[in-house]
């Protein structure tokens, strides 16, 4: 990369080198990345994305999730800036709050309300404690290698966290019933929560939707442990029904944890649940600053609605079987397979023989050089303000991708 | 209250309790106020705040603290707007994060570096891993009574809340050095962090700034800890010094947790802290999917920008002041003796006499219906835009608060 394309870039590094420790932190962290990828971005309109350099891309990450309809929406932040022009952290929450409930609702398979947070971790949390209240039972089954936050009781990282913040969670293995009834087992009539993602998207691996088996044996397992069946909808939620993530399987949970989309971008969570657990979310007490601030809210209904008008889902669905399709056509014709698992909305992609990751970050640097940002390790997000052209944007982009990979397998070789 | 003055809120009241557990939740929930209190709200603009029916009051709330400058700042908003034109929640930050690190760090009197959340809880969650990835130990102390946030850790509710949530938390009481002592024997030497409040704001107790001997004493029983001393400044942060709450004192502390106010209602959060735990801070995961979004960012340089420029904690001084002689002037006039605690910018009300709180509840009550919003048992908040005048109408509808208070007296006597 020469000086042009990155020079406010770097400069940017250097300086919050000096006021961030390690200049940067978390998921965002460019440092993770392959080479050619900006730490720092100017702004966004739609599908595009561009960095504080001017460089544009077409943005297949969505902020991690967050922009759904794609960026800067219209109908979505003239919602925001009409409530922004009233208010929007105030002594209570605005009408916005009881509006976006009432859709959450309305939209949901099995909830019949909502309680708002501002981080996923916010509303897996909550979610956990809702459980414990309501059961009276301690014990929480995590897939294991599943994110559900960067708090001790849930952080992929262990450092600074103790051994008591993970004293009450057993492990299964997802779409493994045995290891689910084993699990159950080993809590010992103990068990709050099974938690589940909605499916299976861990870091740097292939992604698998949940069977129907494993679903229904998870509410089964519920049910028998008293414990509530928890569905982490926190990333997926939204990108692939309107009424919850499960509702494809034909089974409900008790609670789910949201955030990420549904605002379209601004900060907001929410746990959803049945009556069952009405009375356990009552007692517990959870809050935060803005956890009631109206322009998210305002901005949640404004999202929702849209989506649902427009069958946002069904066109990511199909933008997303067009790159698939794409893409496994470019691999076969470079002779460079590779293995695109999970739904097409969050696609990964993933090279085989490619242990050190060689390949797939060869493929996104020539990418990212060529326009399109795709992620080598994490899944990616469509939007709906995908484009068959940006699609195809994404394959020309993805074209030069396999050459690049090829040319570092041989070097390699 | 009539059907005019609360149609709407009721309606919401009423419409809320179908989809939100318990019809709302924390900190917001109205029905912890005395009768009169409206829910909902719809704008504010500088000192005022205006709720769904139209109602208007002077705030002393200030959102709970979030509102600095006054609502809907004209230069903060505007920052927040050309920003939100751009983008908010990009791929990573934008150049405002490293902005608003700089000037955090410029402002502090002992911070090096800054890293964003979004809640008061993320704040002190984070600070307390950090204290915990650099020391190694694990034992936290905190003041019994202390509110640090309302996550298993530390929530003032155990419902749902397990004893290893627990585990390594140790007690000392406020402003009392022995107690402190005594914790930190009890750790044997596994003390982590001590973390203390920027002052005792205990709800519905009188408020006690540290003495210059504790927070000394602090300093001193974390260095011979090998602890962190975390200064808990999400609620007082830049109300009472723009270097942070402790440099009155002029003791320093490791790591401060900040939030609330000083993105003037733009949702974020800080941990700041000194180079002894710059690298420890690198070394934990923490992240969340909003806490590198720009408005945010924007809105606090902003913020921490006008403060500084207009010496705006010198002008809540002032008018706090004002309000807190005006309340003095009326209780001796009216023989009903109150309690003026903590900072004047941030002033606790609490009367003689009053367990039940039938006195503060009465006084409020009146004081809501004469346009003006105190809380009868938590802590409020001046805030740049108080003027006064707003301080004037303040002491007529006090004069109204005392005479419903004495009202009550007498029909309970």
């Amino acid at each position: 990369m020469d000086g042009i394309r990155n020079s406010l870039d770097q400069s940017l590094r250097e300086r919050a080198l000096k006021v961030v420790p390690g200049g940067m932190w978390g998921h965002m962290n460019a440092a993770a990345l392959p080479e050619g990828y900006p730490q720092y971005f100017a702004r966004g309109l739609g599908s595009r994305l561009w960095d504080v350099d001017g460089n544009e891309y077409v943005d297949f990450m969505c902020s991690w999730g967050p922009i759904l309809l794609g960026h800067r929406h219209p109908e979505v932040d003239a919602a925001a800036q009409r409530q922004l022009a009233q208010g929007d952290c105030l002594n209570g929450p605005g009408e916005a709050m009881v509006q976006l409930a009432e859709l959450m609702v309305e939209l949901s398979g099995f909830a019949t309300w909502a309680q708002f947070q501002k981080n996923g971790t916010d509303a897996t949390t909550t979610a956990v404690t809702i459980a414990r209240a309501g059961t009276g039972h301690r014990k929480i089954l995590i897939a294991r290698g599943a994110y559900h936050g960067a708090v001790p009781w849930c952080s992929p990282s262990l450092v600074g966290v103790t051994a008591e913040d993970r004293a009450h969670i057993l492990h299964y293995d997802f779409n493994d019933i045995e290891s689910l009834h084993r699990a159950c087992e080993a809590a010992k009539g103990d068990v709050a929560g099974i938690i589940v993602s909605a499916f299976q998207h861990d870091y740097g691996q292939d992604q698998h939707l949940p069977t129907r088996e494993f679903a229904l044996a998870a509410r089964a397992a519920a049910d028998a442990a008293g414990a509530a069946l928890i569905v982490d909808d926190v990333r997926a939620g939204f990108r692939l029904n309107l009424g919850g993530s499960w509702e494809n399987l034909g089974v409900k949970p008790d609670l789910s944890a949201y955030s990420k989309c549904f605002a379209n971008g601004f900060a907001i969570a929410a746990v959803t649940g049945n009556d069952r657990f009405r009375d356990a979310t009552s007692s517990i007490f959870t809050t935060g600053s803005f956890w009631c601030s109206a322009v998210s809210m305002a901005a949640g209904v404004a999202t929702l609605t849209a989506l649902r008008r427009d069958d946002g889902i069904g066109h990511m669905t199909r933008m997303g079987q067009m790159l698939r399709d794409g893409i496994a056509q470019l691999a076969e014709a470079h002779a460079m397979p590779v293995r695109q698992t999970g739904p097409v909305q969050m696609p990964a992609i993933l090279f085989e023989d490619d242990a050190d990751h060689r390949r797939g970050f060869a493929f996104c640097s020539a990418a990212i050089g060529a326009g399109v940002y795709f992620h080598p390790l994490h899944n990616m997000f469509l939007s709906v303000a995908h484009t068959p052209e940006d699609i195809a944007r994404a394959l020309e982009a993805a074209d030069a991708g396999f050459r690049a990979a090829r040319a570092v397998s041989a070097a390699h070789d």
